[in-house]
């Protein structure tokens, strides 16, 4: 295991990458993490990782805020309040103001209303831009979005891609809103938010950034880009549990204009004064809709502690210390098999996963999963492996590797039994 | 406490309230549920009470399906069909058929769900109906559903209230979309569905029914009513604890040719395919948002394992006697005070609850809850008793006009403590 990689401008070995594990500042959030024995997880970028204090904590707010609070919990135990407080805990991790977040229902749901409420702010322009290979949900939400705020035709749509058009080929007056993902789900490439943003601005569009695979994996800020709108989920990166409730983020000067579409209860001036008439709240409370789903929302409140705790630039640093191994580690062990790393190569341009193009890539992300090795895969031939630092270090990216240049080697993925598909590839 | 309640046709004491629960067939159940020591707990119909296998299984959840499944679980652990799943198990209380109800976002959520894609069903008809005492969110999303369908000005809204104008004085065949609220939240007045329902059919226009204080409140019977859509909560007489999500219900006959309004991903005919274009799965799965809130889920996987054990015939006898004794104590032991029953005493049209118009309710309400007995206030000017009949019993029901009784003799509740009012009232 620990041969060191031929054809390098500097040589790794296992050793080496332990070594940096116990100099790594961050080594101490690994035990704030309860994962299973023998396993490697390479898809907190999909599902983050349970903290070990969650159990407790939701046993507590099971028994005793529901069970023993009941109703009276909607006051006692800040029920309420939670999507705002919450909220708030997540700003510092996107370049937010206190009062600019609030949680929402799923996070198609926050596509659906801050697409709709950045389309309403440019009345006139018909035209909405997303990118082909967006995450699925923002498209299809935004079909929706075209639909119902055209009138009697449906809004246009003008799809970026990359190998054109471009954003710039696509931006003109009549361009209402971007809908861009910060770093793409697939390869994960990332943008230039501060950039984008500003050549949507100088178009005269909005821009909506969805941040489902930034929050929690690198830094983010969306008032130093000058942004209109972010959405983002809170199960990845930031360990908020299967489901957790989406975040919508509205800069501070729209949000007295801005009207969503999802005018629940939650989002009225004065929601217990029962009134016959929608008047939505002041700030962004009013991008709110129904009663929130408090025991998936609780379970954010132990992972956001660890979150406060931890420092963005590490996160970062450690990030790209984990992709650039990996990297390297695929490029000298694993090129005599044709695999192409589809990730950025530039740091600057490269989220927190890494993506290799594998003809047959379902059986062998199977493969891997039954050695312990969890990634997943993306049809039609991408696998995927994300790299969350706080509980991934750089011996389990070399083990990783080693596990994959194996089942290569062996050619054990062609076993019938890792070609079968489960309802959710 | 055992007096004989004075000018009834019948008289009933503390004892015989007793001997009729141990004689309860549903009185077995009481000991599936949590409730704090000392608590008449009342608000049932605002946030259930906690099943007794909820906390054990939630932490199963937790720790074994998130925790060690990570993200295998979305197959090994059926997460994904979930939605489904589980809407299977709450269709028998609503008179539904397998595949027709599927969990949702927030019921506002839901709402906006099936009126979007009612109004749809009736292009060219340019008004929805609606009840001035309906449920806030309900008129609230209809608002919004009014200006997004309406194109160039909003469809018109028309309401019906107590004291006119009546649901015939409003039905034309401008009439798309009438959605009403089958028991009134605040003064549990129950309409008879079937006859509702055909009115609006004849009117040529379509009905959803929002039935959160319906299921496992009262049997309901959507397929039996001809009804078209429905929707409702899960957190209130189903126990899913906190937000739990809502459900949706589309009659078999429309599922093929409703167009929702929110289109996220797990309503596509194949979300791992990852296409470009929304294409919505065939049947109630379009109806599917994003991503589900899996730990609130969860929590309803215990508690619908107590109503498949239920006899709703038998949940009804109880329920229609709790409210009546309830209201026979309230008439002849507090009616020297004016307190006065809002709710329909006719048994056909009530729900589950009782409420008292009185003056002074919130602090009256106030002075219950620190004697234990918890109810709720709706402004202006009523109090709210939901009777659950799974765990709240005969005796339960006099011990509380006891302590109501007792507040309102010695007027303890104009003690300044009871009038201040937390954020949620």
């Amino acid at each position: 295991m620990s041969t060191t990689a031929p054809g390098r401008l500097f040589s790794i070995d296992r050793a080496t990458c332990t070594a940096v594990d116990d100099a790594d500042p961050l080594g101490r959030f690994r035990d704030r993490f309860t994962l299973p024995e023998g396993v490697i997880y390479l898809d907190g970028n999909s599902l983050g990782a349970l903290p070990r204090d969650t159990p407790a904590h939701m046993q507590r707010v099971i028994t005793e805020e529901w069970g023993t609070g009941l109703i009276r919990s909607w006051n006692d135990a800040g029920w309420f309040d939670k999507p705002r407080v919450i909220g708030d805990r997540i700003a510092p991790l996107i370049g937010a103001a206190p009062g600019e977040v609030v949680l929402g229902d799923s996070t198609s749901a926050s596509v659906f209303q801050a697409a709709v409420a950045a389309v309403r702010l440019r009345p006139g322009r018909r035209v909405v831009v997303s990118e082909r290979g967006n995450f699925p949900t923002d498209l299809y939400v935004l079909e929706s979005v075209q639909t119902l705020l055209g009138g009697e035709e449906p809004l246009g749509r003008r799809l970026i891609a990359d190998d054109g058009p471009t954003l710039d080929d696509v931006l003109d007056d009549d361009v209402a809103v971007v809908v861009l993902t910060h770093v793409d789900y697939r390869t994960g490439r990332m943008y230039d938010m501060a950039d984008v943003t500003r050549r949507v601005h100088a178009a005269g569009a909005l821009m909506v950034w969805d941040l489902c695979h930034s929050v929690g994996a690198v830094p983010v800020d969306l008032n130093g880009a000058g942004a209109d709108f972010a959405v983002g989920c809170t199960y990845k990166y930031l360990n908020g549990g299967p489901g957790s409730p989406s975040f919508i983020w509205v800069a501070e000067r729209h949000q007295s204009s801005a009207r969503p579409a999802l005018t629940g209860w939650h989002g009225h001036a004065s929601p217990f004064d029962f009134e016959v008439d929608y008047a939505p709240a002041a700030g962004i409370g009013r991008f709110r809709v129904g009663t929130p789903q408090l025991l998936s929302m609780s379970a954010l409140e132990t992972s956001l502690q660890i979150w406060s705790e931890v420092d963005m630039a590490q996160v970062r640093e450690k990030s790209l210390r984990l992709t650039e191994l990996f990297i390297s580690l695929v490029d000298t062990r694993l090129a005599r098999w044709g695999v192409e790393v589809v990730t950025p190569r530039e740091s600057s341009k490269r989220g927190s996963q890494v993506s290799l193009r594998l003809a047959d890539g379902y059986a062998i992300m199977q493969a891997l999963i039954e050695r312990g090795v969890i990634g997943d895969f993306r049809a039609p031939d991408l696998v995927r492996f994300g790299f969350t630092p706080l509980y991934v270090s750089h011996t389990d990216v070399w083990d990783a590797v080693a596990v994959l240049e194996d089942i290569l080697e062996t050619g054990v993925w062609r076993d019938a039994r890792f070609s079968r598909r489960g309802a959710v590839t």
